[in-house]
């Protein structure tokens, strides 16, 4: 079965049947306003928070699957449809959904009448607009008769699926003209307020679902609908929603454009009300005038792909590979950035309640999206850093819209500070503004401290160095990435949290390899930019911690053909072919790997031999092989799951890209190249009906071997493997990485890649590197040229001119 | 539009039509296992515990409404139909529904075909049972395909609302026979299991959902169910189902009968699994054999009816008021057993994820169910006190699961201490068991401690005495009855708790004249329990702190036509006449009363005045008036909702029952029986279009003549209404008090009653009470005879001769 297809020219994915096997989802919205929209129109948006302004309701894992929305209702004659099929499914002459960057276009044709809705969010504003565009096709005249419809979720969508015995009360809303405003909660705490307008005259509306859709009526048959008109009700309580009724009339070839417009608007307190309990406007007004002229929405709509064509063109590649250029000019980038803005907050499988912004997720995703928005990742690393407690310890997550962090959760993922040294330094080297060291962040749990970013990635690679275990090995703490092997829990009670329960601090001894390696590389990123400032001194001390975490590393985390993961609690091996299940994990091997453990003694080769031998799959590298049968209390959550899903022998596409990065560090440029193709969505085109996810951005984790389903795509779009892959192809396969003094060049490919050309945009200037391998080798070069000067080794340097620079590299011994 | 009808004799309330103005729901079970089932077939089950250990799933506040349940789907030649009519909502021809005591029958009858299907848990089971009687009524041979259907919650039902990332990777079942056994944890830390089974042989089965449904297909037309058979799938991960696919043939007149049934089963943690990962199965296999043999199913209904039965004789009243003794002999005392076992936990409003077992809520149920099991409520009123902390403040809510104290609520609502008295006095009086008091229950913060019950009692009065405010009024804390007078919290962020925001231990003085009444009436009910034990000490200490509670209230409590509501944390009046809005509440006004505050000096009398002047309403009396009609930081939640909602000047019908005995206590019989009618459900049904609830069981609230919908009731069912309710009737107007010693009679009724009789079993003894009014009067009585003799005074003796007594009662001066 075939679902779509890729216009890589226009940058979208273009779905051809309204029923894929998931419901594929894109992302509208950029800065404070966000939406997840699927490809039948369902989903919901949001101001800044998906848990605490949650404007329209969205109800997850509903059956059918996905079935609330931004919907359509066209009436015309005796037929009653959904250009976006769903809700009501009546079967279309022509669908078409294009997913693009930012905005999705879907459109419907039945009976000769066309419908293209197009959904998109406006730079820099709080709005959802809709765009329609009606054609009639047929040479008779149509009287259509059109209803829009969304429901309004009160605000915090916890409280919302939750509070009924108070929410059923509490709606309120006003309608004026053309909009509907939804105030529930406005008359006492809230000074924002939503509203959902129509360019056009109406000719009737609702706001009271059980009016429209009707008690024990559905979306695929709302009442008003099947009677033909709305009933012009006001919501007191219960479920309050938003419907315009809009008759439009088409002569044959005809064609009509109007516009929906949802948004969210604070007012100030002292300004909330024009007269008692009346809802002051005026924001809505100014916006309203502004999108009805001078084609302000078509104007918006420009801006938005012309921003996301520069966003993009920072970082552009032209390769043999389609596959390769596709993901790396388009769709690896977009789901970099809606992995900034989301964090693991708001997919089809994070239902925006939970998690707000993770600590160790949010520090990974900069080094996919610095390149194109530094000053945001500049903020998004401040604030992250603030969440950091003074002993280095770091919150765990925090709330978007209050910045605190999540008291509940708490610290002690004693993994989470090291990664605040990668995104940071992964700034530094993308924008060279060394200022941002010297940002004064507070810690969390001391109010008048004055620390400087910088003391922030000290005291993180202190915090390691202060819980080493009696192996010298960095104790792990709750868990380190990625949550599920908790080591110091031992819950037995399923209402327990795996992460959470017990002392964690009360003579724990579980270490973690993984720690150890990312421990290694955080000191040789500090060891970098110290280098950079000069602090001999701060070099040696911090080497010499590194040195002695090689020594616990080569004596304590070597199993003889790759590295453990881990001990447990009381001290036994994990990872280890003494295990008889949970023998060989990805993460340590990677990790160990990326912190340059084992290059020189042979490890690191021997490593990835055996993940390749005992991990590697088509669908990509196994977490860790054999799978956990039974649940083991000293493992915790990691042998909860199936066998075959998840972190229990799942294929975790996040530490499939660092396996890749490793093969590129030995030189194996063919191998991560077959990994990196492994896990590459496109490839699952051909393999759908297995794969069922989105074909155009990663998933969390496609099932392993061991499950019954194996190959099916799991929770897509919110997942480090987005900057992750990003970072594995653009700067360790294509090798252009970003450096405190310039662009490293150090590619690492497949031998039979003849050439390819990278258009990199860094620190304003434009370099344009053709890369040739005559050879067909996969790493090492021969020479490098700029604009046509040959430069000592590989270091391109900047230039500051903005102009643009020529850059051949020739590959070779 | 008439939606049903009672059948008295049956106990049973009996819809005619499916599609009610709101789902119209009963409960099933009685023990550890329960159910929420609507007129419909909506709902789910649960283990003890709606939140924790959910068996099936529901989508609370879905479109349409009450779209998940348990379902059969009948397929008849062409046509498919539900006899509960949705999901499908195919017309029926004939559609009944019998709500009864501990069951719902539904019957649907199509083309002929009558299908009836009885939903209940037997006693002391963890099962529900669905027979399902299938009849051909037509002149042909029928051959029927039958589904059953129900979809597995997994476990938690807040964690499987939220938690898709993971949970969408662990559904796990086993299917063996007849049976599909749902085991999603069960291979890691969960000991239990659930099971869904059929009495007959199947001819398929599904256990996924996306295979029977369908992943675009609603409940209304599952895929499984077009295509007309089953795919025999396992679920692996996502959404796991229970579907039984069965093929019954009938000749005309021919009837078959079959069951399905529903169970939860724990195994030894060492017992779990009879070979690796599976399911030991043992339990179930007992339970199914005893079912299928010597009609057990048959039996345990009968049973189930007989036991309630017996349990509603302990109080049964014969008046010339039908709806009086329906209430009474009936749904009124079901109701009270309901919120024995829901507390506020789980109806259509009360998701089952929040609140657990309150504090206040369930000492007050109390009262409502003690006559008819005083051992659970023994249990119950234990439980509750050791949710209290040594210095006399109590956990606001606990979880019935843990039985622990939510510390996330915390304490410091400060009613809270006083009405473990009132159910503690109530238990006492109803079954003369005073061993309870010498239990020790340990405080809640305190490991060790070894206080006895009456310890808590008595710290409960001190909890009271040491926090008093300016005026020697009680202090609020953080509220009072019922949360939403918030007087020390002051809350602008609506992402804040109204209640919890702040801290309410500083410098606070809000100061509760509900509380003042509470705690008279608590010292009352001290008193005569002193007297009871001879402490004649004590008596004289507690009378004196009630003495001082009486000064205050006049001193500072009265505000000339009615008694003041509080005073809030700047020491201004609430519930006054100075204030323009919320003048008057009617708590302060019933509590001062059943405190007995005014009934010497004329207040209570005034203040009754004012109620009716001010407050009362054909809908029942409203909470307070004017309506506040803007926010109040100072008032907090009550002040929130839209006018005429909630506590916001809705009619809330727990307090029309204080107010109904308070003029009991003044001696207005006619007045206390119109305030008792005009909140009675079952006079509802005459504007049951405006009403919409349920017709057969109190709300919580009807919409006040403030609201856009005035006279809607809502949140129909867990209320402390019920067993208000029930005291009112029974013991103020019908006036049979049980009693340490006795049963007092003390009528309070409507002047044209000419007689009653109540049949009373009390500790035992089974009393027929015969009580005549020949003059016409509303209060007092003449003469007493028991067993034909005439006693002195009007307490009725306890005989522990476990006979029937004749009581005649000749009211007079």
């Amino acid at each position: 079965m075939k679902y779509g297809h890729f216009d890589d020219k226009n940058k979208e994915y273009v779905i051809t049947r309204p029923d894929t096997p998931l419901p594929w989802i894109n992302y509208l919205g950029y800065d404070d306003f966000f939406g997840i929209i699927s490809n039948t129109g369902g989903g919901y948006c949001f101001y800044r928070d998906a848990r605490l302004r949650r404007l329209t309701r969205y109800r997850y894992n509903n059956v059918p699957i996905d079935n609330n929305g931004r919907y359509l209702y066209i009436k015309d004659g005796d037929t009653v449809w959904n250009p976006t099929w769903k809700p009501m499914k009546v079967a279309l002459d022509e669908y078409e959904c294009r997913h693009g960057l930012g905005y999705s276009k879907i459109k419907g044709v039945k009976n000769g009448l066309v419908v293209t809705v197009n959904f998109f969010i406006p730079l820099g504003s709080t709005n959802e607009i809709w765009t329609v565009n009606i054609k009639n096709k047929m040479n008779v005249k149509k009287s259509i008769r059109l209803w829009s419809f969304i429901e309004w979720c009160l605000w915090d969508a916890y409280d919302d699926m939750t509070n009924f015995q108070r929410n059923l009360s509490i709606g309120e809303v006003e309608v004026e003209d053309q909009a509907i405003f939804h105030i529930t909660g406005y008359r006492e705490r809230r000074n924002h307020y939503a509203y959902f307008a129509c360019s056009r005259e109406i000719s009737g509306f609702d706001t009271s679902r059980d009016e429209f859709v009707g008690i024990h009526n559905g979306l695929e048959a709302p009442q008003a609908v099947i009677e033909g008109k709305c009933h012009n009700s006001i919501a007191h309580g219960w479920s309050p929603i938003g419907v315009h009724q809009i008759d439009v009339e088409l002569d044959p070839g005809q064609e009509e454009n109007l516009f929906f417009i949802l948004g969210y608007e604070e007012n100030d307190p002292d300004k909330k009300f024009t007269s008692q309990n009346k809802l002051n406007k005026e924001k809505y007004y100014k916006i309203i005038c502004y999108f009805k002229k001078d084609n302000a929405v078509e104007k918006s709509y420009r801006e938005l792909k012309e921003y996301w064509a520069k966003l993009l063109a920072n970082y552009q590649v032209f390769t043999g590979d389609v596959i390769v250029n596709r993901m790396v000019n388009i769709w690896n980038q977009y789901q970099c950035l809606v992995t900034f803005n989301m964090s693991r907050s708001a997919s089809m499988y994070e239902s925006g309640i939970g998690r707000g912004i993770g600590f160790r997720d949010s520090n990974q995703d900069i080094s996919g999206f610095v390149h194109m928005i530094p000053k945001r990742a500049r903020q998004r690393i401040l604030d992250l850093a603030s969440t950091q407690l003074c002993d280095g310890t770091c919150f765990h997550q925090y709330q978007s819209l209050t910045k605190k962090g999540n008291a509940e959760i708490g610290s002690g993922f004693n993994d989470d500070p090291l990664w605040l040294i990668l995104s940071t330094t992964a700034y530094l080297k993308e924008t060279g503004d060394f200022s941002i060291l010297d940002e004064q962040v507070g810690y969390a749990n001391s109010e008048d401290s004055k620390a400087t970013l910088m003391d922030h990635l000290e005291i993180s690679i202190q915090y390691t160095i202060s819980n080493l275990g009696p192996h010298g090995l960095p104790l792990i703490g709750h868990a380190d990435w990625n949550d599920c092997m908790n080591l110091n829990c031992f819950s037995t009670n399923p209402d327990e949290s795996f992460q959470l329960t017990g002392d964690v601090n009360k003579g724990n001894i579980a270490e973690s390899v993984m720690i150890a390696g990312l421990f290694c590389k955080a000191c040789w990123e500090m060891i970098d930019l110290y280098n950079q400032l000069g602090e001999d001194k701060k070099i040696k001390d911090i080497t010499t911690k590194a040195e002695s975490m090689y020594q616990a590393i080569y004596d304590y985390g070597w199993d003889g053909e790759w590295f453990l993961r881990a001990y447990d609690a009381s001290g036994n091996k994990i990872g280890s072919k003494e295990n008889k299940e949970g023998k060989i994990f990805a993460t340590s091997q990677a990790w160990c790997i990326l912190g340059k453990a084992g290059l020189k003694n042979g490890y690191a080769e021997k490593a990835l031999k055996s993940v390749k031998k005992y991990l590697a799959n088509s669908n990509g590298i196994i977490l860790q092989q054999p799978a956990y049968h039974t649940y083991f209390i000293n493992l915790g959550e990691i042998s909860s799951y199936p066998p075959g899903y998840k972190e229990n022998a799942g294929i975790f596409t996040h530490n499939n890209t660092w396996i890749q990065i490793a093969e590129t560090m030995v030189g194996h440029g063919d191998q991560a190249m077959e990994y990196y193709k492994n896990i590459c969505p496109p490839t699952k085109e051909e393999q759908i009906e297995i794969y069922r996810s989105e074909p155009y951005v990663y998933g969390q984790m496609t099932a392993g071997p061991d499950a019954p389903t194996p190959g099916e795509g799991k929770n897509s779009w919110l997942t480090g493997t987005a900057a992750w892959s990003f970072v594995a192809i653009s700067q360790y396969i294509l090798g252009i990485q970003p450096d405190y003094k310039g662009l490293r060049i150090n590619p690492c490919i497949p031998k039979n890649w003849e050439k390819f050309t990278v258009h990199r945009t860094f620190r304003g200037d434009k370099y344009i590197i053709d890369v040739i391998n005559r050879n067909a080798i996969s790493k090492g070069i021969k020479q490098i040229k700029v604009d046509g000067k040959s430069i000592d080794g590989n270091l391109v340097p900047c230039f500051g001119d903005e102009k643009e620079h020529f850059v051949q590299v020739i590959m070779g011994e």
